[in-house]
């Protein structure tokens, strides 16, 4: 890739990092582990607390994919136990704001959307 | 759910129908083929060229789970050949336009994060 600063990636082309990027956080668990972590630095089981429904290795997976695109920093405190937390880059909070702008969309408007699907529903069932 | 507006869908829980919709729009295609839609109504084939990598199959099965979502619809044209466009809702183009932020940011850091994944490879290697 150019280091022009004109040259941006392009989600839309398959061929294209920015869609291994946007396949990350917008796999069924990226972008919520992202967004958990916008309030502050998180410990696992924080995490896994705040997310509903994330497995032990699905939580590991994601977890190693957003330290590996440098979207969060994994930091191991020298204490007996162990602590291990969890932050944000800079990276990781800018896509976390807008990750959570689309899910506090979505939360707001999830009774229209619900409603929409069971028009839907009936007009199938009566076609 | 009841109808109070401070009620909102939270995202993070797994029993809320927000989740759904996040795991629709944030599904390998639902994402892009909304924000395909963003620049104007389009046809299937429109569609497809748009956004890179995507099947006939799974375009048809993005179409109809965003159609029961209520964030597009689809006008059949009463003319020969039948002429089908596909156009986003008030509620799609609010979400569309949010993801649309979304793949920009994508795209214009997309080298600060293939550098990040280098060095992280580099490091595991040396490890």
């Amino acid at each position: 890739m150019s280091p022009r600063r004109t040259v941006v990636g392009d989600c839309f082309r398959d061929d294209c990092p920015a869609r291994e990027v946007l396949n990350h956080i917008s796999s069924r668990w990226g972008g919520l582990v992202l967004g958990a972590l916008r309030d502050g630095d998180l410990r696992y089981s924080e995490i896994r607390a705040r997310v509903g429904g994330i497995s032990e290795k699905m939580l590991a997976q994601t977890l190693d994919v957003l330290e590996r695109d440098g979207l969060i920093v994994r930091t191991s405190h020298p204490v007996v136990p162990p602590r291990v937390e969890y932050a944000l880059t800079a990276s990781g909070r800018a896509l976390s704001e807008r990750l959570l702008e689309l899910f506090t969309w979505i939360g707001a408007n999830v009774e229209t959307i619900v409603r929409a699907q069971k028009q839907y529903d009936s007009r199938q069932k009566s076609a």
